[in-house]
Protein backbone atom coordinates (compact mmCIF):
# COMPACT_ATOMS: atom_id res chain seq x y z
CA UNK A 1 0.00 0.00 0.00
CA UNK A 2 1.17 3.49 -0.99
CA UNK A 3 1.02 6.29 1.54
CA UNK A 4 1.30 9.83 -1.01
CA UNK A 5 1.31 13.20 1.00
CA UNK A 6 1.44 15.34 -1.93
CA UNK A 7 -1.28 15.99 -4.68
CA UNK A 8 0.81 16.02 -7.27
CA UNK A 9 2.39 12.52 -6.90
CA UNK A 10 -1.28 11.00 -6.58
CA UNK A 11 -2.43 13.35 -9.50
CA UNK A 12 0.60 12.11 -11.49
CA UNK A 13 0.24 7.93 -10.11
CA UNK A 14 -3.92 7.72 -11.08
CA UNK A 15 -3.19 9.86 -14.55
CA UNK A 16 -0.80 6.70 -15.49
CA UNK A 17 -2.85 3.99 -13.77
CA UNK A 18 -6.27 5.59 -16.22
CA UNK A 19 -3.82 5.44 -18.93
CA UNK A 20 -2.79 2.28 -18.46
CA UNK A 21 -6.36 1.11 -18.44
CA UNK A 22 -6.87 0.80 -14.94
CA UNK A 23 -10.20 1.49 -13.17
CA UNK A 24 -10.29 3.57 -10.12
CA UNK A 25 -12.44 3.61 -6.82
CA UNK A 26 -12.10 5.93 -4.91
CA UNK A 27 -13.02 6.52 -0.92
CA UNK A 28 -12.76 9.87 0.74
CA UNK A 29 -12.67 9.67 5.02
CA UNK A 30 -11.86 11.79 7.58
CA UNK A 31 -9.98 9.20 9.45
CA UNK A 32 -10.73 7.50 12.85
CA UNK A 33 -12.08 4.70 10.02
CA UNK A 34 -14.34 2.22 11.58
CA UNK A 35 -16.68 -1.10 9.71
CA UNK A 36 -18.48 1.17 7.89
CA UNK A 37 -15.75 2.94 6.11
CA UNK A 38 -13.57 -0.33 5.28
CA UNK A 39 -17.19 -1.59 3.76
CA UNK A 40 -16.94 1.27 1.52
CA UNK A 41 -13.68 0.27 0.48
CA UNK A 42 -14.09 -3.45 0.47
CA UNK A 43 -17.55 -1.90 -2.02
CA UNK A 44 -14.83 0.29 -4.18
CA UNK A 45 -12.51 -2.78 -3.97
CA UNK A 46 -14.95 -4.35 -5.71
CA UNK A 47 -15.95 -2.12 -8.77
CA UNK A 48 -12.33 -1.02 -9.69
CA UNK A 49 -8.97 -2.15 -10.45
CA UNK A 50 -7.18 0.63 -8.19
CA UNK A 51 -8.49 1.10 -4.67
CA UNK A 52 -7.72 5.04 -3.54
CA UNK A 53 -8.75 6.14 0.09
CA UNK A 54 -7.79 9.97 1.40
CA UNK A 55 -7.46 10.68 4.73
CA UNK A 56 -8.11 14.55 5.52
CA UNK A 57 -10.21 16.17 8.31
CA UNK A 58 -11.35 18.64 6.03
CA UNK A 59 -11.73 22.08 8.14
CA UNK A 60 -13.79 23.81 5.43
CA UNK A 61 -16.95 21.88 6.81
CA UNK A 62 -16.61 22.60 10.25
CA UNK A 63 -18.48 25.50 11.40
CA UNK A 64 -16.15 28.21 13.94
CA UNK A 65 -17.97 26.26 17.03
CA UNK A 66 -17.75 22.58 15.87
CA UNK A 67 -15.56 19.71 16.50
CA UNK A 68 -12.80 20.39 14.45
CA UNK A 69 -10.06 20.21 16.66
CA UNK A 70 -11.55 17.69 19.10
CA UNK A 71 -12.54 15.28 15.73
CA UNK A 72 -10.81 11.97 16.92
CA UNK A 73 -7.62 11.29 14.77
CA UNK A 74 -5.55 7.69 14.55
CA UNK A 75 -3.33 7.62 11.69
CA UNK A 76 -1.37 4.59 12.26
CA UNK A 77 -4.58 2.54 13.25
CA UNK A 78 -6.25 4.07 10.26
CA UNK A 79 -3.53 2.70 7.95
CA UNK A 80 -3.53 -0.51 9.44
CA UNK A 81 -7.25 -1.00 8.28
CA UNK A 82 -6.80 0.32 5.11
CA UNK A 83 -4.16 -2.32 4.80
CA UNK A 84 -6.28 -4.91 5.74
CA UNK A 85 -9.05 -4.11 3.38
CA UNK A 86 -6.53 -4.06 0.11
CA UNK A 87 -6.50 -0.99 0.03
CA UNK A 88 -3.87 0.61 -3.34
CA UNK A 89 -2.73 4.10 -2.01
CA UNK A 90 -3.92 6.13 0.96
CA UNK A 91 -3.80 9.92 0.17
CA UNK A 92 -2.79 11.77 3.40
CA UNK A 93 -2.58 15.75 2.48
CA UNK A 94 -2.08 18.41 4.95
CA UNK A 95 -4.17 21.32 5.55
CA UNK A 96 -2.02 23.56 3.41
CA UNK A 97 -1.57 21.28 1.00
CA UNK A 98 -4.98 21.37 0.35
CA UNK A 99 -5.68 24.64 0.88
CA UNK A 100 -2.72 26.98 0.39
CA UNK A 101 -2.06 30.90 0.48
CA UNK A 102 -4.13 32.70 -1.39
CA UNK A 103 -6.77 29.95 -1.92
CA UNK A 104 -9.80 31.03 -3.03
CA UNK A 105 -12.27 29.12 -4.67
CA UNK A 106 -14.99 27.36 -3.88
CA UNK A 107 -17.82 25.06 -5.41
CA UNK A 108 -21.51 25.38 -3.99
CA UNK A 109 -24.43 23.32 -4.31
CA UNK A 110 -27.69 25.27 -4.02
CA UNK A 111 -31.43 24.27 -3.24
CA UNK A 112 -30.39 20.73 -2.41
CA UNK A 113 -27.96 22.03 0.51
CA UNK A 114 -30.56 24.46 2.29
CA UNK A 115 -32.16 21.58 4.05
CA UNK A 116 -31.86 19.40 6.34
CA UNK A 117 -27.98 19.73 8.18
CA UNK A 118 -27.80 22.55 5.74
CA UNK A 119 -29.66 24.46 8.11
CA UNK A 120 -28.32 24.10 11.39
CA UNK A 121 -24.57 24.07 9.41
CA UNK A 122 -24.73 27.02 7.30
CA UNK A 123 -21.05 26.36 4.88
CA UNK A 124 -20.99 22.61 5.79
CA UNK A 125 -21.31 21.28 2.16
CA UNK A 126 -20.01 24.02 0.30
CA UNK A 127 -16.83 22.55 2.39
CA UNK A 128 -17.89 19.30 1.38
CA UNK A 129 -18.73 19.63 -2.35
CA UNK A 130 -15.28 22.16 -2.61
CA UNK A 131 -12.68 19.44 -0.85
CA UNK A 132 -14.77 16.42 -2.86
CA UNK A 133 -14.36 18.29 -6.03
CA UNK A 134 -10.38 19.04 -5.51
CA UNK A 135 -10.14 15.07 -4.45
CA UNK A 136 -11.73 14.14 -7.69
CA UNK A 137 -9.71 15.92 -9.57
CA UNK A 138 -6.66 14.90 -8.00
CA UNK A 139 -7.61 10.88 -7.84
CA UNK A 140 -9.05 10.81 -11.61
CA UNK A 141 -11.45 8.23 -10.03
CA UNK A 142 -13.76 6.23 -12.51
CA UNK A 143 -15.77 5.78 -8.91
CA UNK A 144 -16.05 7.32 -5.93
CA UNK A 145 -18.30 5.48 -2.49
CA UNK A 146 -20.22 7.16 -0.49
CA UNK A 147 -22.51 5.97 2.81
CA UNK A 148 -25.65 6.34 2.83
CA UNK A 149 -25.67 7.71 6.43
CA UNK A 150 -24.87 11.18 5.49
CA UNK A 151 -27.84 11.01 2.64
CA UNK A 152 -27.95 14.30 1.84
CA UNK A 153 -24.03 14.69 1.48
CA UNK A 154 -24.72 11.82 -1.02
CA UNK A 155 -27.16 13.58 -2.57
CA UNK A 156 -25.33 16.85 -2.75
CA UNK A 157 -22.27 15.28 -4.51
CA UNK A 158 -24.20 13.61 -7.00
CA UNK A 159 -25.69 16.41 -8.06
CA UNK A 160 -22.52 18.55 -8.07
CA UNK A 161 -20.64 15.44 -10.26
CA UNK A 162 -23.95 15.27 -12.74
CA UNK A 163 -24.01 19.30 -13.03
CA UNK A 164 -19.90 19.76 -12.99
CA UNK A 165 -20.30 16.78 -15.74
CA UNK A 166 -17.91 15.09 -13.50
CA UNK A 167 -17.42 11.86 -15.80
CA UNK A 168 -17.13 9.48 -12.68
CA UNK A 169 -19.68 7.07 -10.75
CA UNK A 170 -21.39 7.48 -7.58
CA UNK A 171 -21.94 4.68 -5.50
CA UNK A 172 -23.65 5.00 -2.39
CA UNK A 173 -24.07 2.13 0.09
CA UNK A 174 -26.31 1.53 2.80
CA UNK A 175 -25.96 2.90 6.58
CA UNK A 176 -23.10 0.25 8.50
CA UNK A 177 -24.68 -0.40 12.05
CA UNK A 178 -23.62 -1.71 15.36
CA UNK A 179 -24.80 -5.26 16.23
CA UNK A 180 -27.61 -2.99 18.28
CA UNK A 181 -28.53 -0.24 15.33
CA UNK A 182 -26.37 2.53 15.92
CA UNK A 183 -25.65 4.01 12.58
CA UNK A 184 -21.45 3.77 12.87
CA UNK A 185 -19.85 6.76 13.24
CA UNK A 186 -16.70 8.41 14.05
CA UNK A 187 -18.19 10.40 16.52
CA UNK A 188 -19.67 7.89 18.16
CA UNK A 189 -16.02 7.67 19.97
CA UNK A 190 -17.36 10.87 22.02
CA UNK A 191 -20.22 9.24 23.77
CA UNK A 192 -19.78 7.64 27.33
CA UNK A 193 -21.89 4.83 28.57
CA UNK A 194 -25.12 6.39 29.38
CA UNK A 195 -25.29 8.60 26.54
CA UNK A 196 -24.23 5.36 24.10
CA UNK A 197 -27.63 3.95 25.23
CA UNK A 198 -29.96 7.18 24.27
CA UNK A 199 -28.01 7.34 21.30
CA UNK A 200 -30.01 4.36 19.82
CA UNK A 201 -32.88 6.41 20.24
CA UNK A 202 -32.38 7.39 16.72
CA UNK A 203 -32.31 4.03 14.62
CA UNK A 204 -35.28 2.26 17.42
CA UNK A 205 -37.23 5.96 16.23
CA UNK A 206 -36.58 5.07 12.66
CA UNK A 207 -37.66 1.81 13.57
CA UNK A 208 -41.03 3.06 15.30
CA UNK A 209 -41.43 5.25 11.70
CA UNK A 210 -41.75 2.61 9.72
CA UNK A 211 -44.10 0.45 11.93
CA UNK A 212 -46.05 3.60 11.57
CA UNK A 213 -46.74 3.41 8.13
CA UNK A 214 -47.00 -0.46 7.79
CA UNK A 215 -50.04 0.39 10.25
CA UNK A 216 -51.13 2.67 7.76
CA UNK A 217 -50.07 6.45 8.89
CA UNK A 218 -49.99 9.21 5.89
CA UNK A 219 -49.61 12.44 7.71
CA UNK A 220 -46.17 13.53 7.96
CA UNK A 221 -46.72 15.44 11.11
CA UNK A 222 -48.04 12.35 13.30
CA UNK A 223 -45.21 10.06 12.52
CA UNK A 224 -42.68 13.20 13.22
CA UNK A 225 -44.52 13.73 16.64
CA UNK A 226 -44.08 10.02 17.47
CA UNK A 227 -40.41 10.12 16.53
CA UNK A 228 -39.29 12.94 18.40
CA UNK A 229 -41.71 11.66 21.50
CA UNK A 230 -39.47 8.31 21.00
CA UNK A 231 -36.21 10.33 21.08
CA UNK A 232 -36.79 12.91 23.45
CA UNK A 233 -37.98 9.76 25.71
CA UNK A 234 -34.13 9.23 26.51
CA UNK A 235 -32.26 11.26 28.62
CA UNK A 236 -29.62 13.77 27.56
CA UNK A 237 -31.34 13.91 23.88
CA UNK A 238 -32.18 17.16 22.18
CA UNK A 239 -33.56 17.57 18.63
CA UNK A 240 -31.91 19.51 16.09
CA UNK A 241 -34.65 18.11 13.19
CA UNK A 242 -37.05 15.09 12.04
CA UNK A 243 -37.67 16.07 8.68
CA UNK A 244 -40.00 13.58 6.38
CA UNK A 245 -38.87 14.78 3.16
CA UNK A 246 -38.47 14.41 -0.74
CA UNK A 247 -35.61 12.00 -1.28
CA UNK A 248 -34.66 13.79 -4.50
CA UNK A 249 -35.39 16.91 -3.93
CA UNK A 250 -34.60 17.35 -0.30
CA UNK A 251 -38.24 19.09 0.27
CA UNK A 252 -40.55 18.94 2.95
CA UNK A 253 -43.67 16.42 2.85
CA UNK A 254 -46.82 16.52 4.34
CA UNK A 255 -48.17 12.89 3.38
CA UNK A 256 -46.08 9.68 2.89
CA UNK A 257 -47.55 8.99 -0.56
CA UNK A 258 -44.34 8.60 -2.36
CA UNK A 259 -41.07 7.15 -1.37
CA UNK A 260 -40.15 9.07 1.53
CA UNK A 261 -36.82 10.44 3.35
CA UNK A 262 -37.42 10.60 7.13
CA UNK A 263 -33.77 12.11 8.38
CA UNK A 264 -32.48 12.95 12.02
CA UNK A 265 -30.21 15.24 13.48
CA UNK A 266 -30.44 14.81 17.01
CA UNK A 267 -27.65 16.09 19.71
CA UNK A 268 -26.60 13.11 22.65
CA UNK A 269 -24.82 15.26 25.24
CA UNK A 270 -22.83 17.46 23.19
CA UNK A 271 -22.39 14.83 20.29
CA UNK A 272 -24.52 15.57 17.09
CA UNK A 273 -25.43 12.33 15.59
CA UNK A 274 -27.51 11.90 12.28
CA UNK A 275 -29.21 8.94 10.73
CA UNK A 276 -32.20 8.31 8.07
CA UNK A 277 -34.03 5.91 6.48
CA UNK A 278 -36.35 5.71 3.36
CA UNK A 279 -40.14 5.31 3.93
CA UNK A 280 -42.78 3.39 1.41
CA UNK A 281 -41.34 2.80 -2.14
CA UNK A 282 -37.92 1.64 -2.67
CA UNK A 283 -37.15 1.62 0.78
CA UNK A 284 -37.60 -2.52 0.43
CA UNK A 285 -34.57 -2.50 -2.05
CA UNK A 286 -31.76 -2.96 -0.42
CA UNK A 287 -29.70 -3.08 -3.68
CA UNK A 288 -26.78 -0.33 -3.73
CA UNK A 289 -27.98 1.92 -5.79
CA UNK A 290 -25.18 3.10 -8.63
CA UNK A 291 -25.74 6.73 -9.85
CA UNK A 292 -24.00 8.61 -12.02
CA UNK A 293 -25.26 12.23 -10.48
CA UNK A 294 -28.17 10.63 -9.88
CA UNK A 295 -28.98 9.88 -13.37
CA UNK A 296 -31.52 7.55 -12.42
CA UNK B 1 -13.59 18.57 -38.25
CA UNK B 2 -16.42 17.19 -36.29
CA UNK B 3 -19.20 19.31 -35.01
CA UNK B 4 -21.24 17.63 -32.28
CA UNK B 5 -23.91 18.80 -29.75
CA UNK B 6 -23.61 16.58 -26.97
CA UNK B 7 -21.77 16.40 -23.59
CA UNK B 8 -21.61 12.67 -23.56
CA UNK B 9 -20.58 12.39 -26.96
CA UNK B 10 -17.92 15.07 -26.21
CA UNK B 11 -16.69 13.47 -23.76
CA UNK B 12 -15.88 10.15 -24.74
CA UNK B 13 -14.20 10.83 -27.71
CA UNK B 14 -12.00 13.42 -25.69
CA UNK B 15 -11.61 10.36 -23.29
CA UNK B 16 -10.56 8.05 -26.18
CA UNK B 17 -8.50 10.29 -27.33
CA UNK B 18 -6.78 10.59 -24.06
CA UNK B 19 -6.29 6.89 -23.89
CA UNK B 20 -4.62 6.53 -27.10
CA UNK B 21 -2.28 8.75 -25.68
CA UNK B 22 -3.14 12.32 -27.72
CA UNK B 23 -2.68 15.64 -26.02
CA UNK B 24 -5.56 17.75 -26.10
CA UNK B 25 -6.02 22.07 -26.58
CA UNK B 26 -8.96 23.81 -25.89
CA UNK B 27 -10.46 26.80 -26.84
CA UNK B 28 -13.56 28.23 -24.85
CA UNK B 29 -15.73 30.68 -26.71
CA UNK B 30 -18.52 32.57 -27.51
CA UNK B 31 -18.61 32.45 -31.43
CA UNK B 32 -19.02 35.06 -33.93
CA UNK B 33 -15.10 34.04 -34.12
CA UNK B 34 -12.97 37.09 -35.29
CA UNK B 35 -8.83 37.06 -35.72
CA UNK B 36 -8.42 36.85 -32.44
CA UNK B 37 -10.25 33.87 -31.57
CA UNK B 38 -8.81 32.04 -34.39
CA UNK B 39 -5.25 33.27 -32.92
CA UNK B 40 -5.78 30.99 -29.51
CA UNK B 41 -6.57 28.25 -31.93
CA UNK B 42 -3.22 28.24 -34.30
CA UNK B 43 -2.12 28.64 -30.49
CA UNK B 44 -3.64 25.16 -29.07
CA UNK B 45 -2.52 23.66 -32.30
CA UNK B 46 1.04 24.56 -31.62
CA UNK B 47 0.83 22.96 -28.32
CA UNK B 48 -1.82 19.76 -28.71
CA UNK B 49 -1.99 17.38 -31.28
CA UNK B 50 -6.15 17.75 -31.19
CA UNK B 51 -7.96 21.32 -31.01
CA UNK B 52 -11.55 21.32 -29.80
CA UNK B 53 -13.29 24.63 -29.72
CA UNK B 54 -16.61 25.06 -27.86
CA UNK B 55 -19.64 27.73 -29.07
CA UNK B 56 -21.49 28.71 -26.25
CA UNK B 57 -22.84 32.03 -25.28
CA UNK B 58 -23.36 31.16 -21.52
CA UNK B 59 -26.51 32.64 -20.54
CA UNK B 60 -24.98 32.83 -16.37
CA UNK B 61 -22.08 35.14 -16.95
CA UNK B 62 -24.42 37.91 -18.56
CA UNK B 63 -26.52 40.18 -16.13
CA UNK B 64 -30.21 40.41 -16.53
CA UNK B 65 -29.39 44.06 -18.14
CA UNK B 66 -26.84 43.19 -20.13
CA UNK B 67 -26.85 42.00 -24.01
CA UNK B 68 -27.20 38.59 -23.92
CA UNK B 69 -30.16 38.17 -26.44
CA UNK B 70 -28.79 40.62 -28.83
CA UNK B 71 -25.20 38.94 -28.25
CA UNK B 72 -23.73 38.61 -32.52
CA UNK B 73 -24.42 35.08 -33.35
CA UNK B 74 -23.22 33.51 -36.91
CA UNK B 75 -22.37 29.63 -36.44
CA UNK B 76 -22.45 28.71 -40.09
CA UNK B 77 -19.60 31.52 -40.50
CA UNK B 78 -18.16 30.34 -37.29
CA UNK B 79 -18.14 26.56 -38.12
CA UNK B 80 -16.21 27.70 -41.63
CA UNK B 81 -13.66 29.50 -40.02
CA UNK B 82 -12.94 27.31 -37.14
CA UNK B 83 -12.20 24.32 -40.25
CA UNK B 84 -10.15 27.19 -42.22
CA UNK B 85 -7.57 27.20 -38.91
CA UNK B 86 -7.44 22.94 -38.22
CA UNK B 87 -9.49 22.64 -35.52
CA UNK B 88 -10.62 18.79 -34.73
CA UNK B 89 -13.82 19.37 -32.64
CA UNK B 90 -16.32 22.32 -32.47
CA UNK B 91 -18.73 21.33 -29.08
CA UNK B 92 -21.66 23.14 -30.12
CA UNK B 93 -24.46 22.29 -27.37
CA UNK B 94 -27.39 24.26 -26.46
CA UNK B 95 -28.93 25.97 -23.37
CA UNK B 96 -30.69 22.96 -21.96
CA UNK B 97 -27.49 20.85 -22.45
CA UNK B 98 -25.21 22.64 -20.53
CA UNK B 99 -28.10 23.67 -17.64
CA UNK B 100 -30.49 20.96 -17.74
CA UNK B 101 -33.92 21.13 -15.41
CA UNK B 102 -32.58 21.16 -11.86
CA UNK B 103 -29.73 22.57 -12.19
CA UNK B 104 -27.91 23.78 -8.74
CA UNK B 105 -24.34 24.31 -8.90
CA UNK B 106 -21.94 27.03 -8.93
CA UNK B 107 -18.11 27.20 -8.91
CA UNK B 108 -16.70 30.75 -7.46
CA UNK B 109 -13.96 32.20 -7.26
CA UNK B 110 -13.63 34.90 -4.59
CA UNK B 111 -11.18 38.00 -4.22
CA UNK B 112 -10.26 37.88 -7.15
CA UNK B 113 -13.56 38.88 -8.68
CA UNK B 114 -14.33 41.83 -6.41
CA UNK B 115 -11.96 43.98 -8.73
CA UNK B 116 -12.53 45.54 -11.86
CA UNK B 117 -15.40 44.21 -13.92
CA UNK B 118 -16.61 41.80 -10.72
CA UNK B 119 -17.52 45.17 -9.52
CA UNK B 120 -20.00 46.56 -12.23
CA UNK B 121 -21.25 43.03 -13.28
CA UNK B 122 -21.74 41.21 -10.37
CA UNK B 123 -22.25 37.12 -10.84
CA UNK B 124 -20.73 37.69 -14.38
CA UNK B 125 -17.17 35.60 -13.26
CA UNK B 126 -19.20 33.09 -11.40
CA UNK B 127 -20.32 32.29 -14.69
CA UNK B 128 -17.25 31.94 -16.29
CA UNK B 129 -15.77 29.81 -13.58
CA UNK B 130 -19.24 27.43 -13.31
CA UNK B 131 -19.33 26.86 -17.14
CA UNK B 132 -15.61 26.55 -18.08
CA UNK B 133 -15.38 24.27 -14.64
CA UNK B 134 -18.24 22.48 -16.97
CA UNK B 135 -16.29 22.53 -20.19
CA UNK B 136 -12.86 21.41 -18.62
CA UNK B 137 -14.57 18.03 -17.34
CA UNK B 138 -16.29 17.73 -20.61
CA UNK B 139 -13.24 17.96 -23.02
CA UNK B 140 -10.49 16.71 -20.84
CA UNK B 141 -7.93 18.58 -21.77
CA UNK B 142 -4.74 19.13 -21.42
CA UNK B 143 -4.55 22.62 -22.27
CA UNK B 144 -6.71 25.27 -22.37
CA UNK B 145 -5.91 29.02 -24.53
CA UNK B 146 -7.15 32.10 -23.52
CA UNK B 147 -6.71 35.53 -24.65
CA UNK B 148 -4.89 38.42 -22.45
CA UNK B 149 -8.05 41.23 -24.00
CA UNK B 150 -9.70 39.36 -20.65
CA UNK B 151 -6.89 39.87 -18.46
CA UNK B 152 -9.46 39.07 -15.43
CA UNK B 153 -10.99 36.30 -16.86
CA UNK B 154 -7.50 34.85 -17.74
CA UNK B 155 -6.49 35.40 -13.66
CA UNK B 156 -9.29 34.02 -12.15
CA UNK B 157 -9.51 30.77 -14.14
CA UNK B 158 -5.36 30.57 -13.43
CA UNK B 159 -7.23 30.47 -10.08
CA UNK B 160 -9.47 28.09 -10.10
CA UNK B 161 -7.77 25.43 -11.69
CA UNK B 162 -5.18 25.87 -9.61
CA UNK B 163 -7.34 25.73 -6.41
CA UNK B 164 -9.54 23.13 -7.64
CA UNK B 165 -6.43 20.81 -8.80
CA UNK B 166 -7.47 20.84 -12.20
CA UNK B 167 -4.66 19.04 -14.12
CA UNK B 168 -4.46 20.60 -17.33
CA UNK B 169 -2.55 24.30 -18.17
CA UNK B 170 -3.96 27.62 -18.86
CA UNK B 171 -2.22 29.75 -21.71
CA UNK B 172 -2.46 33.46 -22.21
CA UNK B 173 -1.81 34.76 -25.50
CA UNK B 174 -1.57 38.46 -26.16
CA UNK B 175 -4.58 40.47 -27.22
CA UNK B 176 -4.99 40.52 -30.87
CA UNK B 177 -5.45 44.00 -32.20
CA UNK B 178 -6.88 45.50 -35.63
CA UNK B 179 -4.48 47.13 -37.53
CA UNK B 180 -5.50 50.80 -35.82
CA UNK B 181 -4.84 49.16 -32.68
CA UNK B 182 -8.58 48.55 -31.64
CA UNK B 183 -8.51 45.64 -29.41
CA UNK B 184 -10.57 42.53 -31.19
CA UNK B 185 -13.97 41.90 -29.95
CA UNK B 186 -17.10 40.32 -31.12
CA UNK B 187 -18.62 42.99 -29.47
CA UNK B 188 -17.04 45.78 -31.73
CA UNK B 189 -19.79 44.52 -33.79
CA UNK B 190 -22.34 47.12 -32.61
CA UNK B 191 -20.68 50.40 -33.12
CA UNK B 192 -21.55 52.94 -35.64
CA UNK B 193 -18.92 54.31 -37.68
CA UNK B 194 -18.48 57.55 -34.83
CA UNK B 195 -18.32 54.95 -31.93
CA UNK B 196 -15.51 52.92 -34.09
CA UNK B 197 -13.41 55.75 -34.11
CA UNK B 198 -14.06 56.68 -30.60
CA UNK B 199 -13.48 53.13 -29.14
CA UNK B 200 -10.08 53.33 -30.41
CA UNK B 201 -9.20 56.03 -26.86
CA UNK B 202 -8.71 52.82 -25.30
CA UNK B 203 -5.48 51.61 -27.21
CA UNK B 204 -4.39 55.41 -27.26
CA UNK B 205 -4.53 55.84 -23.44
CA UNK B 206 -2.92 52.40 -22.95
CA UNK B 207 -0.02 53.77 -24.86
CA UNK B 208 -0.32 57.21 -22.99
CA UNK B 209 0.01 55.25 -20.14
CA UNK B 210 3.27 53.76 -21.39
CA UNK B 211 4.57 57.22 -22.58
CA UNK B 212 4.07 59.18 -18.96
CA UNK B 213 5.78 55.66 -17.15
CA UNK B 214 8.66 56.13 -19.85
CA UNK B 215 9.14 59.71 -18.65
CA UNK B 216 9.03 58.54 -15.12
CA UNK B 217 5.88 59.08 -14.06
CA UNK B 218 4.86 56.96 -10.90
CA UNK B 219 1.69 58.16 -9.07
CA UNK B 220 -0.84 56.01 -10.13
CA UNK B 221 -3.48 59.03 -9.52
CA UNK B 222 -1.77 61.00 -12.23
CA UNK B 223 -1.79 58.27 -14.82
CA UNK B 224 -4.92 57.16 -14.23
CA UNK B 225 -5.97 61.24 -14.81
CA UNK B 226 -4.50 61.12 -17.99
CA UNK B 227 -5.91 58.15 -19.09
CA UNK B 228 -9.55 59.43 -18.21
CA UNK B 229 -9.07 62.68 -19.60
CA UNK B 230 -8.02 61.12 -22.90
CA UNK B 231 -10.71 58.49 -23.13
CA UNK B 232 -13.45 61.02 -22.61
CA UNK B 233 -12.23 63.58 -24.95
CA UNK B 234 -13.37 61.42 -27.30
CA UNK B 235 -17.52 61.43 -27.94
CA UNK B 236 -19.68 58.57 -26.73
CA UNK B 237 -17.46 57.30 -24.03
CA UNK B 238 -18.09 56.97 -20.60
CA UNK B 239 -16.15 55.22 -17.93
CA UNK B 240 -16.53 52.18 -15.80
CA UNK B 241 -13.26 52.16 -14.65
CA UNK B 242 -9.79 52.90 -14.88
CA UNK B 243 -7.49 51.13 -12.76
CA UNK B 244 -3.64 50.38 -12.40
CA UNK B 245 -3.30 47.75 -10.00
CA UNK B 246 -1.68 44.33 -8.90
CA UNK B 247 -1.32 42.14 -12.04
CA UNK B 248 -1.87 39.22 -9.62
CA UNK B 249 -3.51 40.18 -7.10
CA UNK B 250 -5.97 42.79 -8.90
CA UNK B 251 -5.63 45.28 -5.88
CA UNK B 252 -4.93 48.88 -6.38
CA UNK B 253 -1.82 50.49 -6.42
CA UNK B 254 -1.02 53.90 -5.61
CA UNK B 255 2.70 54.15 -7.21
CA UNK B 256 3.51 52.04 -10.35
CA UNK B 257 6.96 50.18 -8.64
CA UNK B 258 6.78 46.81 -9.23
CA UNK B 259 5.04 45.39 -12.71
CA UNK B 260 1.29 47.19 -12.75
CA UNK B 261 -1.71 46.17 -14.40
CA UNK B 262 -3.68 49.31 -16.33
CA UNK B 263 -6.72 47.62 -16.68
CA UNK B 264 -10.04 49.62 -18.48
CA UNK B 265 -13.66 49.18 -19.40
CA UNK B 266 -15.45 51.67 -21.46
CA UNK B 267 -19.04 52.20 -22.71
CA UNK B 268 -18.70 53.57 -26.09
CA UNK B 269 -22.35 54.62 -27.06
CA UNK B 270 -24.56 51.38 -25.39
CA UNK B 271 -20.92 49.08 -26.20
CA UNK B 272 -18.90 47.91 -23.02
CA UNK B 273 -15.01 47.73 -24.13
CA UNK B 274 -12.22 46.66 -22.24
CA UNK B 275 -9.26 46.58 -23.15
CA UNK B 276 -5.68 46.37 -20.28
CA UNK B 277 -1.56 46.43 -20.78
CA UNK B 278 1.11 45.36 -18.09
CA UNK B 279 3.09 48.50 -17.33
CA UNK B 280 6.57 48.00 -16.49
CA UNK B 281 8.42 45.01 -15.31
CA UNK B 282 8.01 42.13 -17.77
CA UNK B 283 5.59 43.82 -19.78
CA UNK B 284 8.37 43.81 -22.20
CA UNK B 285 8.35 40.32 -22.19
CA UNK B 286 6.54 39.45 -25.50
CA UNK B 287 6.53 35.67 -24.95
CA UNK B 288 3.57 33.88 -24.06
CA UNK B 289 3.22 32.78 -20.60
CA UNK B 290 2.31 29.09 -20.11
CA UNK B 291 1.40 28.72 -16.23
CA UNK B 292 -0.46 26.16 -14.55
CA UNK B 293 -3.06 27.80 -12.50
CA UNK B 294 -0.43 30.66 -12.45
CA UNK B 295 2.22 28.14 -10.71
CA UNK B 296 4.95 31.09 -12.03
Amino acid sequence: MEVLERIDAVQKRCEDLRLSGKTLGFVPTMGFLHEGHLELMRIAKRHADVVIVSIFVNPAQFGPAEDFDRYPRDTEGDLEKARSVGVDIVFLPSVPEIYPDGYQTKVSVDRLTKHLCGVSRPGHFDGVTTVVAKLFNITKTHIAVFGQKDYQQLTVISRMVRDLNMDLDIVGVPTFREPDGLAMSSRNAYLDPEQRRSALSLKKSLDLARHLLEKGERRAEEVKKAVEGLILSHPHTAIDYVTLCDPVTLEDVETLEAETLLALAVKVGNTRLIDNCLLGGASKNEDIPKQKGQRE
